[in-house]
């Protein structure tokens, strides 16, 4: 289906020859072909780019009737006649920027809201937006060209750095942000963490949590997902980390750079991340460990202890991932057959394809 | 206890034979007699309505002091003397439309508070409520007869139907809605999803979310839930599905209609779920999948492959609910006797009642 | 790092003398020695006081180079001359009333913000705070000193105490709270609960959900967090217990005293905890259950049967914490070696430890 200009108003159309530029893609083809939008390979017409990324649309890609398409090298020849190509190493990227040259997003409407409360002493950059009903403390630094949407509040003191854009409902304290960081609807950045004591009563003491959050350029929060403040010392994403929706991040958590933590992830206080580390969807990690670069923890597991560089884990507790699959083939074996051996079905061995 | 006036005005009294009538269930006793509320089985007096569902509170029954109680036909026998009897076949149902009639909810307050801020070109259909502090962006269209709660903001051009209610900050955006959908509070919809690439520097570029959410009829959304809109296609949530509190339902999933998605589930992007599949707490599903209608996924699973037509599944990787009753109790041997058989204990068939 | 003055304003500085009263420490050294703050064990400097909290950070205690350091009598023979010791048997607490010395937290200012819209019939005790676009209905009740941050949204009827903190984004309805209760930005106290039935017609019928919240003194909720208020009967929360962020709590959940409910667990409906209860993260709970007093259930543990009182509880489904620690060994066993005895590694026999 289209893209519906509704929501997602577009610019062009764009030549072929622009569009080459635009991604360093080799174009075959005309150059002045002129494309009107972007769409799904099966969906793309005439006026459309679309673009096909390793083999799983293969089969698409010879009944595509796209205007172009963006494609690696090897897959060229199975190009139907007719329809042009953007040649490219990395073909989901150069995708991504001809849909970023369409769609660019909604235009920033610098200035603020007359329903927002801004601090007196706070400090906006130029070019900064602020939507209905924001509200920004005291102290406050906002770099050129931040999107603060409606209902944001950002704490007294918060620094946030150029082209940051926070979405509705996110809200910041005790934060402090580099460039073109983003927060999503809901997010919540700074809260007092988890800590507190048990007094001879037994009643429970709130540990002051007299950290902060800083954030590194081009941290993406998810939407509704927390990052609490540090106890003493800082909480710390580092730069090009994302978190995806509904992520819980403990006190004193540190990651390194390029961190991919999925929806549902739960990190708890003190752990620290390497750079690259990735998180699949639901994974839980203990406080105070140490996870390697590198390393790649699968859905739900469940980390308890500290991963080596480059470790790829699985599992709740968490075991490297190949020992992971042959448990999991174990246990799956046990529950169809009482435990029996069953040497016809041997080659079962993927246990994401077994059913 | 009785139902707290200070948080839910009732409408009343009410004769049996009103009660009669609005759920069609056959009346045993004086239709003139008058009842004036409803409450749980052990805690309802002579002027009160209950219920009796299924055979778990049997013995409540035999002490019941209610006014009059909704239940089966196969119960009525165990019903004391001077308590009359709503006999229906769906006595759930029964009772949960007699507490509508006596708790209707809060009264629609229609009209914009002044605090409000709302497009000038956005149409608002006849009835609608918008509370303080709700924000509603450009070419919005709401039907008639919408709640829109305090602190609720609706991005640009999103349509919803008629009676719709938007609880206390949620927010929506990209969004297509039929009518009587919900959200609950600080539910999140149509956020970008998590879709991004690496660019050779070890960066990455956020792939445009060019796609919808389109929200079927009688759709609910629970609270601080996230539903992504779609890449290119559409995220579609079918009609009267439910999504319990904290659930996350990633890019282009599409779900069908009735199903029950219970809370902190997460569906991965591009999932495709049938009609009526059920999914129970926290469990996990994987991307691109096809799961069948009338599936069902216990707590906790964590879903890699397709699952058929009305398959039940349970455990992470999810395997058929026999064999992972059978695997648990495999393990729980295994710890509980370091794997050592135990003739005596062979009956231990049921992991959720075997402690 | 020293606690950053921006977001965390300073008393002092106080001498050692005042400490040693405000916590009942045992002071060695000279009483007039001035401290200025605090700082963790490796960063504290002259001017600041530290702590030991056991054995975990013993060697950095050699090293200290702090102007006194809380620790318990046992370690006292370890610390460096010069530096002042106040001697506490619960040095971790006498830490935090150190901590909560020298940083109260923000100062309140009573009043209403004028964007705030406060209901004519509220009622506001004494020395109240209300924040920007807060929201308060009808025949709310507030206690004294309450601080009511920005966009909270408190619905009709609700009753809070004295000294109740509400941040930025929380919103509570259907809710009576005692003293000192805490809501976490973005809480979610009071929504419908997830109930309904079907209708011959394959539709649902939503259950009015007729119940309250009751949250007793000093309970926190979390960043995220839902608490649904109760179907008839009413969801409970006891004194004291604290939530962590993105948990989900279900309709009817009862809770005792001083439970300790980590990030993202979700606790099914009309299930009902003992005191002092622990449930690490993303543990979940199946419904109508019985958990007894001082009972503790690990990270991602399913339960999904009663529990006795202090009772250690592991894995999905939940079993006890050493048959669990057996039956992990035995998988990971499996995975490593196809299941093959290992009789070098027989002293594997703690899962957290084990890579």
């Amino acid at each position: 289906m289209p893209v519906d200009p509704r929501f997602h108003p577009a610019t062009g159309p764009h030549s072929l020859a622009r569009l080459a530029e635009v991604t360093g893609a080799r174009m075959v083809g005309d150059g002045a072909r002129l494309l009107h939008g972007v769409a799904a390979l099966g969906a793309a017409g005439a006026g459309e780019v679309s673009f096909l990324d390793g083999r799983r649309h293969l089969a698409a890609l010879g009944e595509a009737k796209a205007g172009a398409v963006v494609l690696a090298e090897d897959f060229l020849g199975s190009l139907p006649e007719g329809v042009a190509a953007l040649v490219s190493p990395m073909p989901h990227l150069a995708f991504a920027r001809i849909a970023a040259l369409f769609h660019p997003g909604p235009e920033r409407q610098p200035g603020i809201h007359p329903t927002a409360v801004v601090a007196p002493d706070a400090e906006l950059g130029e070019g900064c937006e602020v939507g209905p009903h924001a509200v920004i403390g005291a102290g406050v630094k906002l770099g050129a060209r931040c999107t603060i949407g409606a209902h944001v509040v950002i704490g007294p003191g918060c620094i946030f750095g150029d082209d940051c854009r926070l979405h509705p409902h996110a809200s910041a304290s005790h934060c402090i942000a580099g460039h073109r960081v983003t927060l999503h609807g809901g997010a919540r950045v700074g809260n007092e963490g988890f800590g507190f004591t048990p007094t001879p009563e037994g009643r429970f003491f709130t540990i002051p949590q007299l950290g902060r959050v800083v954030l590194g350029d081009e941290v993406e929060i998810g939407a509704n997902s927390c990052v609490d403040r540090g106890a003493l010392d800082d909480t710390v994403i580092g730069p090009g980390t994302r978190l995806d929706n509904l992520v819980q991040i403990g006190h004193n958590v540190v990651t390194g750079r390029g961190c991919v933590i999925v929806s549902q992830v739960g990190i708890s206080g003190s752990t620290v991340l390497g750079d690259y580390v990735t998180a699949a969807g639901q994974a839980g990690f203990a406080g105070h460990l140490k996870i390697g670069s590198k390393a790649r923890i699968g859905a739900q597991a469940g980390v308890l202890s500290d991963i080596p560089d480059g470790m790829d884990m699985a599992g709740s507790p968490a075991m490297p991932v190949r020992d992971w699959l042959r448990a999991s083939i174990h246990q799956r074996n046990i529950g169809a057959r009482g435990g029996k051996p069953a040497a016809a079905q041997s080659g079962r061995t993927r246990p994401d394809k077994t059913d």
